[in-house]
């Protein structure tokens, strides 16, 4: 196994500048966001996303000493102090391993989008970042590599999106700031497009065709502008004796039945 | 809409006792475990469990009021300060009402358990309690009603359980402590037993018959001594191209196949 042993010290104003990463708004800024964890910075490393920095708490030698083989020469590391890192990291109890990952540029939204491979997820004003990362997960599972996120969205580069995620996001082609009402259209031409209603709608079934699932926020589900342009509207039956099924869990269910051979 | 208006101040012993349910040993002693929020409140007292009290913020009156009809008016009712709030409370913007949910004795599960109605989820070793939360709302969701906890299990009165599951779990039979070993076999009298395995198994089916749900922890999944005793294993289908799907959307999925009509 080979080992980078030039382990850099960082700048006074190099941690300042990454401390400010926890603002989305600075993260755009940057063009960079922070993937912190051994099982996230593992996911980076093995995608398509380019890495500008590996950072790493020397104590914790034993949590990211399998995976530095994997790190590509040109990528710097930085060693950080206890107090460094804790201005970074979101953790109580650090694994000490975390990335500065760029952030893709973004791309208009094109029609040749929704012919790539895959299905497509599409969520609207989801506005809880653990969700969000829930939701990304599950999409990789059942093969949803392609995610458009409308405008009003959460920060797909949020820590706990990436953190819930798993590193997932880094495997998906992920379009942020999406005019629905403008793209929706458009990704019927290839798609099934099916709408989550939690009031009525068909129990999920059996999908022959590639599909394109649309998703609302736990709070407000879909509105009526964007329910009316689906094909299809899908409800989970369940006991009604509570309030509705968590959107993670509501998701992965469509998705699951979406991909059913 | 009566409202009730006896609003008590607690004691300094009280709020240092209340204070010191964060810890699970001390829930099990007093025999009470908060639960937070407007919603957890209004899914309890919609529920047959007892109510020991119903603490309150007053500043935050707009948004317990419509609730407060719904007393009875045996349950005292205490108006706390912030700083007093700030030792019992979870949330960093709380919704300024909280109650304190008498645990139920704990019972020997007996044979009858599994003969009572509805679906049974039968968890190993869950120690995550935010996923056990959300594990129990889709129990409810899905009508397992039925829930039985290994030892080992992380308590359901945790915070941050009782948080995710959004109340569910006030509507739902729990035993806490089992040995699984020996209760599965009884199970397996009235229930087809279906164990989740991330490794192999039969894709999810329709399952004409009462199902009992078995499901292990998201780091170790199930043993191998557990998994000996099931009728059939489930794991779902997906792209391979993370290593699992989360442990509460693989519950939902498999809760969803078995009460799909």
């Amino acid at each position: 196994m080979t080992m980078k042993t030039n382990v850099l010290e960082p700048s006074q104003a190099q941690i300042k500048k990454w401390a400010r990463l926890t603002e989305s708004v600075i993260r755009r800024e940057e063009g960079m966001f922070p993937a912190e964890g051994v099982k996230v910075v593992e996911e980076l490393l093995s995608g398509r996303w380019p890495v500008r920095a590996i950072l790493l708490l020397p104590e914790k030698i034993k949590y990211w000493r399998k995976i530095m083989a994997k790190v590509p020469p040109e990528i710097p590391l930085y060693g950080l102090t206890r107090p460094q890192w804790q201005k970074l990291s979101q953790d109580k109890e650090p694994e000490g391993i975390m990335a500065l990952a760029a952030m893709p540029p973004e791309k208009p939204l094109a029609g040749d989008f929704a012919f790539s491979g895959g299905n497509i997820l599409i969520l609207h004003e989801i506005n809880n970042p653990a969700n969000l990362g829930a939701l990304l997960r599950s999409a990789l599972w059942f093969g949803f590599k392609n995610i458009i996120l409308s405008t009003g969205s959460v920060d797909y580069s949020h820590p706990k999106a990436v953190r819930a995620s798993m590193g997932s996001l880094f495997h998906l082609n992920i379009a942020g700031n999406a005019d629905l009402k403008k793209i929706l259209p458009e990704i019927k031409k290839t798609c099934y497009l099916i709408g989550s209603n939690v009031h009525a709608g068909r129990a999920p079934h059996f999908l022959p065709k590639k599909a394109a699932l649309l998703l609302g926020s736990e709070s407000h589900g879909l509105p009526d502008d964007l329910l009316a342009i689906t094909d299809e509207q899908w409800n989970i039956p369940g006991s009604g004796s509570v309030d509705s099924l968590s959107l993670p869990q509501a998701a992965a269910i469509m998705m699951y039945e979406c991909t059913k051979k």
